[in-house]
């Protein structure tokens, strides 16, 4: 099934307490459209500046993601710059430059407003409301969001909320929205808000599902060698919401694969640099790791 | 099986953020003889004063528990009280008075040397290394610990590690036993110590099965109204133990059922205040939620 992604593409500086890369390829939907192209071609509606590689728009079309909606706009790509702590459980941003993500107004294709899943990435949500506005279907739609939108436009990230299918958040953005600690406290009250369907991410306590009256635990890999964590919230939501616009069908027994291929496409995202743990994966790899995650749980 | 467990009897004063209950049973091998009864006949070694109810030794023996080797000393039972923060996150002891439990020395009669399946709940370990050496079969022995012995026993601790084939742990106790933070690097130091088989609980993330080189992932159940976290960690142990006795066949599968079946008691215990969540189950209401669990997970 036709899929839309939404989000930002970004030249990223990233410092682990082991490594430092400068300028390498970022942004969710970056992110969002190579873990997406392993299960269907994703449409990509983004921005970069007239600076922005022309190998990378290569790297993407290699991955089968259709770059008819990215706009190459006059100036400098966004530049965003963040530091891991020690175990990466703090992630500190060292700078950001908007540059042409500053006046980015998401423009649809014809064949983009007919998307049957849209996957609106972290960007700020009345951008995100924007999108959903020009859709001529009436597509499933996910939603991925961040503490500052919770922060500085709760307003605009409530509309947005109560006009979408899915909300992917973690738990101390849930915490935040609803003053719950209970993720099934939390997920209540972010359903009532509008998703019938609401996904807490617990990093590497896994993630739970909350659909309908049902609740899926999804386990984390245990990874030995975790080199880089950004992008894997949007590799989770890419894998997800491109295995279910792949086998377009929304029940119980697909959003818990979903999930799990979501977890299978953050767990490589992780284990390299920026977005390099998502390229040129084989099919038989995926596989494996989703069998990986099976056995984790087997009992 | 034959199956031994040692530990200590109370009479706690528990404090909730909901609740004060005074002068009900606790300690570490009351949990583990109500869990593990639903599964094995326990013996159960440990001490109480000539004050303690009749009717809990009524209750352990229409439970099926072996009170044989309980000790009834001159003096008053072992008292404890403790108070739970809001979200249970925070557990502060008020009051401990050792009493009879300040001179107690397991003796196990003849019958329970010979046991088959020895579980050392969480008391000193000079006292758990003390009935490993009355031992004349060579059983299967598994401990549960907590950070007061890692605090100011940790030689003994480490001796009784060497000894065992099975350590439980929750998160907190593995990084101050090992320094490390993650679970698969700390039980990998524990199993160098000893034990080839490590469980690291980590509360409401569920907990971790290490095994030879495989690892189960177990979920907790997500719980709408606990009442009392008091004795969760001695029922999983009670509960784990108890199944693994009545297969009488440690594997990777019965490994990881046994996991869940001490899930499910922990599960039923917090429920409840004291050992309450623990009396009177059918057989029907453990394995529903043992169905529960793998429904928690399945995909």
């Amino acid at each position: 099934m036709s899929f839309v992604t939404v989000g930002s593409i970004g030249i990223d500086t990233i410092a682990t307490p082991f490594k430092k890369v400068e300028n390498v390829l970022g942004g969710s939907a970056s992110y969002v459209s190579f873990a997406s192209s392993y299960f269907i071609t994703p449409e990509l509606v983004a921005v970069v500046g007239n600076d922005f590689s022309e190998h990378y728009i290569t790297e993407f079309k290699h991955h089968g993601v259709d770059v008819g909606n990215l706009e190459i706009a006059e100036g400098k790509t966004f530049r965003w710059g963040g530091e891991y702590s020690q175990n990466f459980d703090i992630r500190t941003t060292l700078f950001t430059e908007l540059n042409v993500f500053e006046s980015f107004l998401p423009k649809l294709s014809k064949s983009a407003q007919e998307a049957q899943f849209l996957l609106l990435g972290n960007i700020h949500p009345a951008l995100q409301i924007h999108v959903i506005e020009q859709m001529q279907s009436k597509p499933f739609i996910a939603a991925d969001t961040m503490n500052l939108w919770i922060d500085i436009a709760l307003g605009d990230l409530k509309v947005l909320i109560s006009r979408i299918n899915l909300l992917i958040i973690n738990d101390e953005e849930a915490l935040m929205l609803t003053g719950e600690r209970d993720p099934a406290k939390a997920a209540k009250q972010i359903r009532a808000m509008g998703p019938s369907i609401v996904v807490i991410k617990k990093g590497q306590n896994g993630a739970l599902l909350f659909n309908n009256n049902t609740v899926f635990w999804a386990p984390a890999m245990l990874l030995p060698d975790v080199q880089d964590p950004t992008g894997a919230g949007d590799s989770f939501a890419g894998g997800m919401l491109g295995y279910l616009a792949k086998v377009n069908n929304i029940n119980d027994s697909s959003l818990r694969k979903a999930v799990i291929y979501g977890s299978v496409m953050a767990s490589f995202c992780v284990e390299k640099f920026s977005v390099e743990g998502l390229l040129n994966r084989s099919i038989d790899e995926i596989e494996a790791r989703y069998t990986s995650f099976k056995n984790l749980v087997q009992f």
